[in-house]
């Protein structure tokens, strides 16, 4: 049948609709490996956007469309028919809302866990993590993320422990299990001065034979042929809008698409492959402060990533690439509204998060110049009772320790007041329940049906790189 | 390569996972009609969640699985891999965050326009609305809905106007066309009495041979020889929680299940096929209420009426059933926290909606009859600061018209108040412009691409029907 014959339809508004609409090829429309189906994994590249709600991969999206003309490399991948999907339940064995670290157990350890432990059910029983088992296959194995490496997203596929916060405990358990390339932040639990235990931990990797990088231009310069650690800020790396327009954060820290293409060339050559984790781990603590510039700028720095793992996969073809989160986060979405197009459109002239306004404010700050700190970073004014009432909650800090804790901090005001300017709301400063968005590229993806338990995507790891689940 | 091999974990809950891990047969991960693509649709059901976010979705989901250990009908498609999936972005030509008037005549006229509108653009231009396409084409088309059946997702489909508010014209537009099912709610669009011309459209659509039913009962025994006008209420039909616990209300107004089963049965028949709308309205209504008990059931009343709607196709094998909503509402979602999942099953005891807990409270009202009204429904206790709070709204009205507006009566108050017992939150009281789902089963569904826009959905209608589209 002549499909011009369906569509002759006179509006030249609609001709231009149907000329461009997406299925005009059947042809076309066959994800990538549907021909390849037995192919093997042999490397494996993991994509977690941290916390991300599907409004943030829509407001993510929608920025860069709106600001860029074209859309995110992540949605790109569906508008070409590239991926398969689902929808993946996160739920812990605890609760229906996980949080990071039980999320990650779930696909490294392949069982449902309590929440705020690594791979240790609550009889104790320790479940091996896949990255180990990936190892023991021959393969190399890394993470990549913007929050500390000893975090709950990397060390959910790299270790056991009773709890995510024995971060300086973790930091020795990856190096025992000799992982590949580990980047991201953390120096307190690697640095002799700032460890309770004084240990010196990158001398420690440095003895084992790892190239240790602290900055942007280390890392590029280092060795693809010796292990990486690399370590670029005391906690979490700097939201990306802050980094950018920062010269001195710019110099010091990768992005996570630097540190991403690092670790695959560090890896790829290989001859058993390697399996990789990028975290865009900020998306999640932006969402806990209901940043919209950390969240959607932090979303486009994953999306990045997304662009350098494809550019990686589609040449070599043996490379699954899984693309997700570990859970919603605040729910965030634009909100029905006249000026919501203007509205939302104005996050493209913020130039910092709401973390770098509201640590740049103290009680000796003044109303206007927490006035002026707004505009410079959001370009919209303050009124006197807004600024008074951002001010009032640092007059109620005590001086003691933690007096600048970001959990003091009014983060949640801001955002309330910034919503009548862009538009964006939130539930809450929580991880939320949904359901979440799950894309697979390349040899393996045929294994994805469309609903399934975080727990399966262990066990489809492992089939699709025909790894021996031999733990 | 033998799968056992991978698999042979130790531990019971691992192999246990393992064995109903969801990928276990490749032969059967095949969407229904990957074999079948070059099958026409001869019907075509198309069954709208009218502002479901994908916290709703989910939610829907919780509460049915861990109720009755039975999921959803939606994902239980995805589960057994029936379906193929897309998001689908609904922006309208004037929003990036559309209204249902704007979305459903993106679907129905195959062009974004404004909203508030109809099937009709800025300037002017009318657009074909495509219910009436596939009557040109000889099939019988209908709409069922639990709004009135002049709302603007049943009119998207059927009829151009200007305003989306105009439903007492709607309705006789609709007698024009002489669509062949409709029914809903909207008694004062037809009714002599209430009419502003006073005209009796019911008289009309009996004159021009309809069969006319006003009550559930009614509807069971009206003839499917006839066309079927069916208004059972006012204005929308009362929530499905509301009507399963008022036995007056129970045997007046069918469920969205049943109008879509007698409708379904009226045209199934009909040589050349037939199309139907089905739309779960107030779940758009609760989500602007933030009305979590009208709309987790409402949500549940939706998937019963995929199940009849599947039960149909499945058999038939010549339907396309498409599922979808029309744009996200409020982002709802279960918050993190200890008590997440005991506060969320809490839900399961409440026995109204928060419309029927406020339009029962006026001034008159006392405060222990407050909260003895909202533990009747609800199953917990109000401070009586809580019950003093809610009061407090009902003594600032006028006592014009209007008193008892929805708009007025405090329904964000008392979701704040739900929250701490239920653990969900809510972004706003508006639309969000999240990605939305949207899954197809049967006949012209391999046409969907895992992206598309709204518009798409017009054409790959007419071409999986192989419908002319010239006009
Ligand atoms: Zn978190
Ligand atoms: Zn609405």
């Amino acid at each position: 049948m002549n499909r011009r014959k369906f569509f002759k339809n006179g509006s030249l508004l609609t001709l231009g609709t149907t000329l461009l609409h997406p299925f005009s090829s059947i042809a076309n429309n066959i994800p990538y490996d549907k021909s390849k189906k037995n192919k093997r994994a042999k490397n494996i590249i993991m994509i977690v956007s941290d916390g991300m709600s599907i409004g943030t991969l829509t407001m993510a999206d929608l920025y860069l469309s709106r600001k860029t003309g074209k859309c995110s490399n992540w949605l790109q991948l569906y508008k070409d028919n590239k991926v398969n999907r689902a929808l993946m339940d996160m739920a812990s064995a605890s609760s229906i809302v996980t949080d990071s670290a039980a999320a990650s157990s779930s696909w490294g350890g392949g069982v449902r866990i309590n929440n705020g432990a690594l791979n240790v059910s609550k009889k104790g029983e320790e479940h091996v993590p896949i990255w180990q088992k990936f190892k023991q296959a021959g393969k190399k194995a890394g993470c990549v993320t913007t929050v500390p490496i000893t975090h709950a997203t990397p060390a959910g596929f790299c270790i056991n422990s009773k709890s995510r916060n024995a971060q300086e405990k973790i930091a020795e358990k990856y190096l025992e299990q000799k992982f590949d390339v580990m980047m991201g932040g953390g120096d307190k639990y690697f640095s002799p001065e700032k460890r309770k235990d004084k240990k010196d931990m990158y001398q420690a990797f440095a003895s084992y034979g790892y190239e240790v990088v602290k900055t942007r231009n280390e890392m590029f310069s280092a060795s693809i042929n010796k292990p990486v650690l690399g370590v670029f800020e005391d906690n979490g790396l700097p939201y990306s809008i802050d980094r950018d327009n920062n010269k001195d954060l710019f110099q010091k820290v990768p992005t996570l698409a630097e540190m991403t293409k690092k670790a695959i060339d560090n890896m790829k050559n290989h001859p058993n492959g390697f399996v990789l984790q990028v975290e865009a781990g900020k998306v999640d603590w932006a969402a806990h402060g209901n940043d919209i510039a950390g969240l959607i700028y932090d979303q486009v720095a994953h999306d990045e990533a997304i662009g350098v793992a494809m550019d990686f996969a589609a040449q070599d073809e043996q490379t699954l690439v899984i693309i997700t989160t570990d859970h919603g986060n605040a729910n965030p979405g634009v909100i029905y509204g006249k000026e919501a197009n203007d509205n939302f459109d104005s996050i493209q002239e913020y130039r910092h998060t709401n973390e770098w306004i509201l640590t740049g404010i103290g009680k000796e700050t003044s109303v206007s110049q927490i006035k002026e700190r707004v505009h410079y970073a959001n370009n919209f004014a303050l009124t006197d009772e807004e600024a008074k009432l951002l001010l009032s909650y640092y007059n109620n800090f005590k001086t003691e320790e933690g007096l600048y804790n970001p959990k003091h901090l009014p983060f949640k005001t801001l955002a309330e007041i910034q919503q009548r300017h862009n538009s964006v709301g939130w539930i809450s400063m929580q991880h939320s329940a949904d359901y979440v968005e799950l894309a697979m590229y390349g040899p393996g993806s045929h294994l994805l049906k469309p609903f399934i338990k975080n727990t399966d995507l262990h066990y489809l790891m492992l089939e699709a790189a025909e790894v021996e689940n031999k733990f």
